[in-house]
């Protein structure tokens, strides 16, 4: 007997819902583009905020992506210029992604707008229409989320999952031997979002830098006529160049999409669960400690009694790296 | 043709010529017992500090180990009793060691005295003495050291190698899931000290833990009728019920003897080298971040242009365990 077939309107109601919070950035271009291929996710919006890119740049940049593939469907809400404790003075990555954050291209600007209101009310509205159900992959410095549960406390509860690249787990960080980007860009958030109760699930540069896209699929990219992987071949490049020259290595590290890929299918990697806290002064501002809970102390720490969560500790990435060609290599 | 007989003059010259920096603690007792029974060695003095005791009691229970064995020609110099910061509230670790420090077996008060000169004055006199031929073994905070670094800039190149016990790579702590103890201790002198330029060899708890005094190496020990084991084995208890209570092992791990064997044989482990940096504030204080050099950072960081050290990333625990068995179960 063969099975039933599912009805378009039940296929929609099966999807992960799910809301992007990037900073556009050439990786967040792939992410979102693997997202848009993705029939297991229904995207309800993209979120914008600092990190690659200041986050006016990262709006523009969003509304651009989305024109670009023909989907000015999805909306787009500016998120916050500043961090959870109104700092101004913030760390932009655009040695890494361009002055523009795409490649330095010079795209033209894109002519829609975001929507009238803020990445967190934006957040906060979707965690109320369908409570539990919404999945956020945050793929920048995590103002957004603590803005979210700054505007409603009951937003960890509310939220389905919320997926974060960010953090480097027993391995040096990016920004400096301590500290990984997207945390250290809003330690005070990152820790508030850990620490909120939330099902969280952490994917940190131990886990992306595992996960390469060689010269060879860059190649297979460029052969491609999907849209996806066209628009893909022209921003690459300095990505290349930026880590022949930090990392000394040939690929590119697939830290957005590998996050992004964990919320379609968890089992790409495997997890620990623990204590997460962010030191937030000093010389390791920006540093993630998991507590693995191995060890009974003898005192009371910063991480007694606070809830946990799941971090990456092992990837399939040759899974992951196909899946990415896969999805981007092919048109709707 | 036989080897030409070695003179007891030259086998004398041959000798490591070590200080032990130490805070007694149930296995500084074993580490200095180890060191008085390896011919690798001259122990030329203990330096007390303030880690598992106060350091008044350290400088006790040094004079007592020496006397309990019959060593006392060997001097002790009593150290700082607060932190290169002159904080007076120290972390001490005798819910570990009792409140004596030895297992609490209420030892008759030595009847020696420590030399009438301080920890740092000893060190740096014993380090123009003996120009890049004394090797310090820091067995507890770093306070000591970090004052002789004060009391003589050129310390760390007169000293010839400091092996230190102290941090916590890739792994949590002991403290809390940031730090170590002895690091924590003095999280200032430890970062003066592993900055100052001096030959460092650290050795943390992912090592240390590695390295187990069974159950079954506990009764060897008490079936010993060597002086040193008779006396371990009376105060071995309370460290195995700690280890029960907050490891959930039934073994201990051997951390100061261990240390004190990287000084007799470094080809007991393998070693990294790179510049480490400690954290002095907020909730990873005492926090160690060892920078691997893998990566070429954009920006200046607080590791840049700092000396390096080296720390252990593998050991070969069994040797260690045998050869600390082999040298605490039988006699002069």
């Amino acid at each position: 007997m063969a099975a039933a077939a599912v009805k378009p309107e039940e296929e929609h109601k099966m999807k992960k819902k799910l809301v992007i919070d990037t900073d556009p950035g050439i990786d967040d271009a792939m992410a979102i583009f693997v997202a848009l291929r993705s029939p297991e996710l229904e995207l309800l919006g993209l979120t914008t905020i600092f990190g690659n890119v200041y986050t006016t740049l990262a709006t523009r940049n969003a509304l651009h992506l989305l024109e670009a593939v023909g989907r000015t469907d999805i909306p787009v809400a500016e998120g916050s210029h500043v961090t959870v404790k109104k700092a101004t003075k913030l760390r932009i990555a655009s040695f890494v992604h361009g002055s523009d954050g795409l490649g330095n291209q010079n795209f033209p600007p894109p002519t829609g707008k975001p929507v009238d209101q803020s990445a967190a009310a934006f957040l906060v509205e979707q965690a109320n229409l369908y409570p539990g159900q919404v999945t956020v992959v945050a793929l920048g410095p995590l103002t957004n989320l603590a803005l979210a549960i700054e505007l409603d406390p009951s937003f960890p509860k509310k939220i389905g999952q919320i997926v974060i690249l960010g953090g480097a787990y027993s391995v040096n960080g990016n920004v400096n031997p301590a500290a990984e980007a997207n945390i250290f860009g809003d330690p005070d958030a990152a820790d508030i979002v850990f620490t909120s109760g939330a099902d969280i699930l952490a994917i940190g540069i131990n886990i992306t830098h595992q996960v390469v896209l060689s010269d060879a699929h860059r190649e297979k990219l460029e052969q491609s006529d999907s849209k996806y992987a066209r628009y893909l071949s022209k921003i690459l490049g300095l990505y290349y160049d930026y880590h022949r020259d930090a990392y000394f290595t040939k690929g590119v590290y697939l830290h957005d999409p590998t996050a992004l890929l964990a919320a379609v299918d968890p089992s790409l990697m495997t997890y620990t669960e623990g204590v997460m806290r962010v030191q937030t002064v000093g010389i390791t501002k920006g540093l993630t400690v998991f507590d693995n809970t191995k060890k009974r102390y003898g005192e009371m720490t910063a991480w007694t009694g606070k809830p946990t969560v799941k971090v990456a500790v092992t990837v399939d990435a040759p899974a992951i790296v196909e899946l990415i060609m896969q999805r981007l290599t092919t048109d709707d």
